[in-house]
């Protein structure tokens, strides 16, 4: 494909601004051609326009329709064949298993969404049937359903340049949901943008799909987003990136006029717990294990373990010996980008600066400059609870064991986290779990996600999925940017009273012709 | 019951502040014993912490235990007998029958969502089970529920002294989530909250809740609810109230540290259409309605309709005089303050002041200090579409006609129209409104709840009910603050993975001990 360099306003290409940027190879350290072009804000407001006219027919399409859509757009991804994935390579320096790994993600996800609204239990229907004589007023027939939020504004993130960028979990749960979507694409992978984008239009012509159901605005300062995020057509925001982009997009839509939904997916810090006899019998899984979470995808993961809680035994040292020996064998990392990498250092430059936090292995030395090297850190109990910058996440391939004294210790340390996607917690087997309830306990209302005896990394797409949790880790604690659950960030209920059965949505009507699960008069039934 | 003015800080009454007020009679005119202590900062502070204690145990309950609960606040409630409806009279210039109604309303409030947690559908349970043999990767084990989101602040409404208040839907809702309250007492009637508040804490002590599960503070000044939202500890906020008051909790908590969920529900104008036909056939059967709706509790509700818009036809002039002479007729109406009655006849004031706008008929003249009469007004479509301030809520007994010439001007004025609550329209029968599918599609986009042929009032309390709307008619369009769905605004899901059986929540136990509908491998069952 040749690429064109340009923003999408529906099914329309343009190149109006006048403010240009590159992507850049992270392995070659050189900027790529060619250059993307700034949305300039008439391009971003024709593009909410267009939003806006698709949505009032999108809205009307049936669930079939726009599983056809979404099953179409899967499709047109796979036709671009591994140029997709030689043309990310570049600008990400992600390996070429990894890529395709996500290109088979990002077209499941898209399926899994297309199939879902087609099941019998995601609309959350609930049906009270008048009772025309009841004591003392008449019960009214009220009917309630799910419906689209209106048009929404997509965040691309770059350390997912598929699976949550311009074709991945958000917009294709917005799809799903009914809401058309204005991508902000992230500038660390604007061919890969494009591309996809490309494939999704395509997607929309073949489906007939209303012209303004997606477009792609491209930007490297934060004019485009707060652009986007401020128009007051735009009902709900996804993102899945940085603290601070996050924390800013959610002020920004706070403070509109009509202030709206930001589902801001911010990073964490996934504390790993290590119950002592898991220590002594299971050094060696835990070890590789570690080991291979914290540096997957060069550590450029929201579910990266940052923090690993010990609990002094006699095999303690033999344990972070082995981790350090373990880690000193890494291989240096390419970064997404040299801000990252530069990033990344810079916070463990931050960390070591810290009283009692210490680096007791490093892995091979970084040369290039989008290059890292990975670094196995240590610090104390005490300081750790006496000093929450050693909580904050620091994006890349480390890890910070915490040593606690004893049991004691660990429930202090438990009781002064913040809020983080996961937590998990490696115990020898269930009766030593049991001994650390209290702690279960704690951390279930800290963390979005609990796991046992396995790692954070590898997020499973799947109903019971919740990729969330409390602040600081999102923008909104009761919503999962993965898995199925993920179309409720772009629904609303709406109820309707006392209405005729043949007007009133198929959802709706006695004869429950889309066959699905709804609460009747109390009672769930499908009939 | 003797008064003791005091705040309730979990179980113990406390008066530690210099700060007084005093209920108001609207109908005496008079000041009501005895003076209330606004809460001190640090009793607010204490009742938070006692929350944060509470909730660590309250969490762990039973949906059996809560069920009970909730049971014993609605007896305890009943066991006032009528002192209550007397006191909360006095407060508030409510009747008898209007204030025994809504207690039974509150009654049933509780007892409804004490079942709804032992129901078999209300937690969204999901489990996808492990395929150890899953290729390329393994599948987990993953198992979603929702738990409580953490001691919530509630604030009480002026015009639901029971209903909405003390021991309201919104306090039902969250205790029923395991979700501890602080609540901030309307200042209207501080009396009728202490009521309450004594039979919550009855009801605390009698189910062996913890300590700190309910605390009410007290205050006229903004300083006490602003105070409790900032408290880091609190989750999450529920408002019934103005637009004024919900937007400046909404705008705090934002603005928090940890920004946190506010519920504000602020009100709407709840526009009726009136169709032609149904204008000439029902014409009788429409005055009445509209004459009962807009003047139910002195026009004191947030569903109260204050925009009839109507196409101009032969039979419009004739409605329009009989509804003017049914005005005519209405009796003064008490407020539930002397503000209120202020702010709605400023209200009035500030709408005739506005050109084409124009008061047709009048109820009997009022002459207590808090009693108001009631206003039929008029406009001209093109005049309501070009001022958005016609659209706004004046709370009390009055409601707008909207004259539009056609269709067409019907369709642009409610295209026009911001969120709301409600829109109603009556037609003549199915084939009516058959022809104003495009009015209908407009509307359900625009409110929470599409009326057909009946009025906003009478909020049916049900699972079905959506009691919200788009911005701003609440502060968030997701949630609902009536009906079973409600329970949502508290609760939040956690995933747990690799879990041991043994030790999960009984709700995602294999045996399914609990009984209730789960969403298994991708199928709804309650195996």
């Amino acid at each position: 494909m040749e690429l064109q360099a340009v923003n999408f306003i529906g099914n329309d290409t343009s190149r109006n601004g006048d403010v240009f940027f590159k992507g850049y190879d992270p392995i070659k350290n050189k900027e790529l051609e060619p250059a993307y072009p700034e949305a300039s804000n008439e391009e971003i407001s024709l593009a909410v326009e267009k939003a806006v006219k698709a949505f009032s027919l999108f809205r009307k399409t049936t669930a079939a329709q726009r599983q056809n859509f979404l099953q179409s757009i899967a499709d047109e991804i796979l036709m671009l064949g591994d140029d997709l994935i030689y043309c990310c390579m570049n600008e990400t320096a992600l390996s070429f298993d990894r890529l395709t790994g996500e290109r088979t993600r990002t077209v499941n996800q898209l399926k899994m969404f297309a199939d879902l609204i087609t099941k019998d239990f995601w609309n959350d229907v609930r049906i009270d049937r008048a009772i025309p004589n009841k004591k003392p007023v008449p019960k009214k027939d009220i009917r309630q359903m799910q419906i689209p939020i209106g048009p929404v504004a997509v965040f691309g993130a770059g350390n997912f340049p598929l699976a949550f960028s311009v074709a991945g979990g958000d917009t294709a749960s917005a799809l799903a949901a009914g809401c058309p979507v204005v991508y902000k694409a992230h500038p660390g992978h604007p061919a890969t943008s494009e591309m996809i984008a490309h494939a999704i239009i395509k997607a929309v012509k073949k489906s007939k799909m209303p012209d303004g159901v997606f477009s792609l605005v491209n930007g490297l300062s934060t004019r485009v987003g707060e652009k986007l995020v401020s128009n007051p057509n735009i009902k709900a925001v996804g993102f899945t990136g940085s603290f601070k982009g996050g924390k800013a997009l959610f002020d920004l839509a706070a403070l509109r006029d009509e202030p709206i939904p930001v589902y801001a997916e911010m990073g964490s810090t996934n504390p790993i717990f290590l119950l002592p006899m898991a220590l002594r019998n299971n050094a060696d899984y835990i070890v590789e294990g570690i080991i291979n979470s914290f540096t997957l995808g060069s550590g450029q993961f929201c579910t990266n373990p940052g923090l690993i809680i010990i609990s002094k035994s006699d095999d303690t040292s033999k344990f972070l010996e082995k981790l350090g020996k373990r880690t000193g064998l890494l291989s240096p990392a390419f970064m997404l980008s040299k801000r990252m990498k530069d990033n990344f250092e810079n916070g463990i430059n931050k960390l070591q600066s810290i009283k009692d936090v210490k680096v007791i292995s490093k892995g091979i030395k970084a040369l290039g400059s989008c290059e890292t090297t990975s670094y196995l850190l240590e610090t104390t109990a005490k300081q750790f609870v006496n000093n929450e910058n050693l909580e904050m996440e620091v994006f890349g391939p480390s890890t910070l064991i915490v040593l606690a004294k004893d049991k004691n210790e660990i429930q202090t340390i438990a009781t002064k986290l913040g809020g983080h996607l996961t937590a998990s917690i490696h115990c020898n087997d269930e009766k030593e779990l049991s001994e650390y309830m209290e702690l279960v306990e704690t951390l279930t209302y800290k963390v979005g996600r609990l796991i046992i005896n396995d790692y954070p990394t590898g997020v499973e797409v799947c109903d019971s999925m919740h990729h969330g949790g409390p602040y600081p880790a999102t923008s909104d604690v009761r919503f999962t940017s993965v898995g199925t659950a993920a179309i409720k960030r772009w629904l609303r209920p709406v109820s309707f009273q006392n209405f005729p059965e043949r007007l009133l949505p198929d959802a709706l009507k006695n004869s429950n012709p889309e066959n699905i699960y709804r609460l009747i008069d109390g009672i769930l039934k499908k009939a």
